[in-house]
């Protein structure tokens, strides 16, 4: 009667969505300012003025035909080129409005780059940790997910593992940084590194990995770290963006695909995203939400707020003697777990009102994650429970 | 470096993509006023003014958070209640909000539903003629499309033909009425032999056999004509449905998918419908739209428009000489080619300034598509073209 891999996939609730029922049952019982709900990564700051702006601007033009009309399927001509224009001025990448595709939101533009890409037996490698979707775009689009370990130190990429996992079947590699759920900015140095990888295997098998930067975080970062752009560093690149947090508007899925102009065959694969986006049912990017991101493509977020919210967790935290690696951008914090199994740790933590979710998931187990794009005041509310949790261990 | 199929799905231009190039070109050769643009399901009538105001609405809350947040994967529960109530206010048709799944437009709700239903093996039956993407959206889901022909004097499908291709691997059949692009809508006695032949295959082969109802035309209908509600007609029935000619804005991707409360497995088959959503990408439909359609969700199109468009384009062309079957919804016109190949029709339209599309890829060689969500105007001004068109065949 129905597709049982899309029936296990609907039906198996995750490990958020089991946090957030049980916040609302606990919320009922000891009430809603005694939990702290540390498990999603919807932003707490609110979308910029720009947004707003935009929109009265668009409903009050004369023929709404065309603001609420189809798009062309890669998007309207010039949202397209106000990306690109945005994306050279920041970037100097040389990208042209015909080399990006708007999408309906980051999982968008990856399930349609991973379908444009993928064929029977091709491997896709993930770094962990790594956003549990990940896993089931590849698998949906027909490929292997192949994970690499990192280093516990920094969070970056286990490279000697990462030269190991290729093989002449990897067709490509998702690389998130900043990263989700650890928060950690992978360094020039270390991007380079990858590149070079790469390269060196593309050359040895005869193929080209495609190097897919998944970059929702990409505005996201403190104390002026820097975020290597990556068709700069690796030709065979494949930038898949999304506004969702840069403009806080997550719940509008808005973002884009630019594929790098030095990418292998870039007009065939730009053909082959189109292809995908037909097949997986796209037609085109919310119009509204393309003319209003193209209207805020230069704004930023209030990263302040976000950067006050790590700063109090990260130091109370650590204080305490939890262990974590400092993060330099998402709204993240990737917490080694106070016992081998971090779902048992997660489920010790309830009872503190505390919703931390277990590492397992994103390829991570030993850790929890806490998104603190959550209210500064909660933050500050939940340090007695985060103390006491601690405390509870050295009994 | 790709995948071959989606690249063959992007690199292959449609014909009606190809219509608006060359469209353009004549423009510019001969003016725009010269040229008569009846190629795209794109609606001329604005939206209602409800859509703008509950715009107003949503922007003017303090909040923006929850407005652009991601709401649950299938959708906001308030929003699922009004689609529910409104369905059981007008078919009385029993539907809970546990059982309607939000998505972004017919064409996602479409891939969504097959995602969720097709296994290896699986049939589909399209009646002819119908939308091209169809093909496209089952073929992508895995299964295979069985086309079953239809009666050239009403555009109902011929009911002899479906209980032969009904089979033991049927799983599913879309219909679609009122029709894109006959503009047909099939009688209630059509559709309850319909029906009968389902129940009877599926008793016959121990299956049920989904009945999926694409029904982005049901509010565009004209002269008090009968849309019955397939879910009262049939239990296993799941309804696609787009606000995107019924609100006028195709381009905001905005619809949803509503199973029948007497569909066998239902709940199963909602948790498989959930999982496609996630495996192809989708993370929830469009936030703000969600709630727009929710606040217009008993709103109709301006019919009367569309309505003076039917008759003038149908009596001019009837009485010019042309062969077509009076539409009693949606905006098109199917009008039998005059001369065998439909595409060589099309061709010597052009050469009038006529674009039409031509029937083949609709499944329907020796017919064209006129769509007629176009200006008045401009329907008055391509009359002498029509008339030198047909005249050119007399010579």
């Amino acid at each position: 009667m129905y597709n049982k891999t899309m029936y296990e996939l609907g039906s198996h609730r995750s490990v958020i969505r089991d946090l957030f029922e049980f916040g609302k049952k606990r919320a009922a019982e000891v009430g809603a300012d005694k939990v702290y709900d540390f498990s999603l990564g919807n932003p707490n700051v609110p979308a910029p003025d720009g947004v707003k702006e935009a929109a009265e601007k668009l409903f009050a033009l004369p023929d709404n035909t065309v603001v609420h009309g189809y798009t062309s399927a890669q998007g309207d001509a010039d949202v397209r080129k106000a990306v690109a224009d945005s994306i050279n001025a920041r970037f100097s990448a040389g990208v042209t409005p015909d080399l990006i595709y708007m999408t309906c939101g980051a999982a968008a533009s990856l399930t349609v780059t991973l379908n444009a890409l993928c064929e029977k037996g091709d491997e896709f490698i993930l770094l962990a940790p790594f956003f549990p979707e990940y896993s089931v775009f590849v698998k949906a689009a027909g490929g292997t997910p192949v994970v690499v370990p990192f280093d516990e130190k920094t969070f970056a990429p286990d490279l000697t593992a990462l030269e190991k996992a290729v093989t002449p079947h990897t067709k490509g590699i998702i690389v998130n940084s900043p990263n989700n759920p650890s928060g950690a900015v992978y360094s020039r140095k270390t991007l380079e590194k990858i590149a070079d990888i790469l390269s060196a295997a593309g050359e040895k098998f005869g193929t080209h990995i495609v190097l897919i930067a998944d970059e929702p975080y990409r505005e996201l970062v403190y104390d002026d770290i820097e975020v290597p752009y990556l068709m700069n560093i690796y030709p065979d690149t494949v930038v898949c963006y999304s506004w969702s947090k840069s403009l806080s508007m997550p719940g509008e899925r808005i973002g884009y695909i630019a594929l790098s102009p030095a990418l292998n065959e870039k007009e065939a694969v730009y053909a082959a995203v189109c292809g995908a986006g037909r097949a997986l049912g796209y037609v085109c990017a919310p119009a509204l939400f393309q003319r209003i991101a193209a209207a805020c493509v230069n704004e930023l977020p209030d990263i302040e707020a976000y950067r006050r919210n790590r700063d109090l967790i990260y130091s109370s935290l650590t204080e305490m003697g939890y262990d974590c690696v400092h993060p330099d951008g998402a709204f993240y914090l990737f917490v080694r777990s106070l016992e081998p199994d971090a779902n048992a740790f997660s489920d010790r933590a309830k009872n503190y009102g505390l919703l931390i979710v277990p590492g397992d998931t994103f390829g991570a187990p030993g850790y929890v994650r806490i998104s603190y794009c959550v209210s500064y005041e909660m933050i500050k509310r939940s340090l007695p429970a985060f103390r006491a949790l601690i405390d509870s261990y050295k009994k």
